[in-house]
């Protein structure tokens, strides 16, 4: 059967993790700063080494690509990100980076035509060091140049950082693609499941939507003395209500799907003041539509219900959400045969962080699958996942590229 | 039987309410700034109207003064304070410092020469605009040179405030009295308890003491998505437990004793992070040590077993207790048989609010007396108490000194 080169796969990954290396051992590649770039220039002299051809679009991807036989202009990718948060770890985007990458090599050494074009894509600035899943929305035409005034950076430094990968506004507006097929991606697992299980893969069958609001619970300000405890109305009883019972009604209806209280506060807030007004900050996530609907009905009508128990009042404001992006079917069915043939175990999961697979879902068949992440840590220099984890990432892409082509060709 | 002058009474409480009146009908008096003195310079007017002789101690608190016949050198105190917070209400102190006033007036106008001498006192700073109870804990030789340091306001201020009553550091604290047999002093209820009981007067049997803890529960932050909520150890989940079960355990085991949380805090702090530390401010209030003990343990006992439950470490700060003050059964007996001889309903009850009874508890046998107040509003402009109520209170000062004397003489 088939194998990645595994040497070949350590090594790109040691040489990678030199780039913008920090002293704690993991790295620091925020987009195209310095060390991003420095990475960029390395993929690329990679890509030629290994004799693949090289694109770069009008959002900065990067593009190895292994042309198909006969030439076709439909194309499978995948792929991840080579930048990373300040201070983070070697495997976030990396990893399936290379993967994909190491995939393309691998076939191309064996001989083997593939029956459709094939690329394996980094993205620019998954982490959102400019604006999160920056690289991928504009690839699927979904950015606009309201956006890049809410950059996170100055417009100023905004040119900059562009002009340094060779790209503008401009060409990010126009960077929309219609010749991709499928996306596939590895990613670590940021979390524990697959450890605590002692499970090789996880085939995420969705991202979880996310929804943030900010709830405020409304009693009355009393002196903390002269008041009467049952004569009180306040607001920090009932916010204490909600969050146990919002814990318990979430995790016994709702899992996998998960909910936190992340803010709170009392006003007017003294030792000595019953609170008037406790605010709190809710966010949850669950993999459909159906479910984000039906946990935010269900958590409201729990405010309510712990407002009028201690005679309070609510009110909420919800930002923006982010909404579930479901994984394709066909990609998923062929990542678990090709796991199956390979002999790796495997479980459908969420997957609770963003990633541009979100994107890429939105104009193609697409999913991703996650190797375990030691101890679930991420973001941070302790990340790890194993050597043979990563391999088994690697042959498992591999495989499911060959699968998908035979499926889509 | 002897009764106050009401019109006389009434007259007062009304001039009184002009001195530093505000727009929204209160009165601000801060202690020994322009609108204090003017009250005081009123008060020593009135008292050379009446025929009564006058003092100023060294922590400048005025008195009326009847003396006994034959004479003597001990004295039976009674009154409140003059000052009021910044935007605070007509009644709160103003009322407590005219009924002593108008008992010595109604004696000394019906020819009666007291066994034992009285006085009607204008304690100084009673609301703490440079430091609670100044004048009373002055009177009482607990003030000393670095509580002075510790002051509200800046030494400079302080100095100029002192000259405009006359006083100085070096007075303040020689300001201890060797000379007092008894202290009474009525007060506005600033609660409900009488009105809800449609009860004339409330006699207080305790002061209540306070404790203040700063609370810690410690979990571990996670990210809000990826981390399974069985798995997490959110520090907000045993804070609202907590929240809940001190409500309910004071409740049914400490009433009329109290317990607030009125400032609670999550950190890190965001949307999409598990709490890793939560802090509450709490304070608890009950009429004797043994109580105000037996509810912090029970407390701390409550905190301890919701950390354990949550898997979550707890911690505590406390800040110097204010100890309950014990009232006196001699002087609260001749309060009830004087309301028992004018007919007005009482019954006993805790003062949750801070007075210089306190204070005075410590040097002689005190107590005090409410009489109601509309809703319990206080320290507001809104504050108001019937003309009947301060009538009722007036005639029952005038009693209680009378029986007092009897008890004592």
């Amino acid at each position: 059967m088939l194998k990645i080169n595994e040497n070949r796969l350590i090594e790109d990954l040691r040489e990678l993790s030199l780039i913008g290396a920090t002293a704690a051992g993991g790295v620091s590649r925020p987009a195209l700063t310095v060390h991003d770039i420095e990475a960029r220039q390395w993929y690329r002299s990679k890509i030629a080494a290994a004799g693949l051809d090289y694109a770069l679009d009008g959002a900065g991807n990067q593009s190895a690509i292994l042309r198909s036989d006969p030439p076709s202009d439909k194309r499978i990718l995948a792929g991840s990100h080579l930048d990373s948060v300040p201070d983070g770890g070697r495997y976030d985007g990396a990893l399936g980076l290379l993967v994909a990458f190491e995939a393309l090599r691998t076939i191309k050494d064996n001989g083997i035509r593939p029956a459709l074009t094939l690329e394996a894509v980094n993205f620019t600035d998954e982490e959102g060091a400019i604006m999160g899943l920056m690289g991928s929305r504009a690839l699927v035409g979904q950015l606009e140049a309201a956006d890049l005034e809410r950059s996170k950076i100055a417009p100023e430094e905004l040119t900059k950082r562009l002009d340094a990968a060779g790209i503008s506004r401009e060409s990010m507006l126009g960077a929309r693609r219609d010749d991709v097929l499928a996306w596939i991606e590895l990613h670590i697992e940021q979390g524990t499941r697959l450890e605590d299980e002692n499970i090789d893969i996880g085939v995420v069958d969705a991202i979880v939507g996310i929804r943030s609001l900010k709830l405020s619970l409304y009693g009355e300000a009393a002196h903390a003395g002269a008041k009467p405890m049952r004569q009180r109305r306040d607001a920090l009883w009932g916010a204490a209500a909600f969050v146990l019972r919002a814990r318990q009604h979430i995790m016994d209806n709702y899992t996998p799907g998960v909910c936190n209280i992340g803010m709170i506060g009392a006003e007017p807030g003294a030792f000595n003041i019953v609170p008037a007004q406790v605010d709190m900050a809710l966010e949850f996530r669950h993999g459909s539509l159906q479910e984000m609907a039906a946990m935010g009905d269900d958590l409201l009508g729990l405010l309510e219900e712990c407002a009028r128990e201690f005679d309070l009042r609510a009110s909420f404001e919800e930002t923006p959400a982010v909404h579930p992006a479901r994984m394709s079917e066909t990609v998923m069915s062929a990542i678990e045969r090709a796991a199956a043939a390979l002999g790796l175990s495997h479980r459908r999961m969420l997957s609770f962080a963003g990633h541009d697979t979100q994107s890429m879902a939105q104009i193609c068949p697409a999913a991703m699958f996650f190797v375990p992440s030691a101890r679930g840590i991420s973001h941070n220099p302790a990340e790890f996942t194993s050597a043979a984890d990563c391999v088994n990432g690697a042959n498992l892409m591999l495989h499911t590229l060959l699968e998908v082509i035979e499926t889509l060709s």
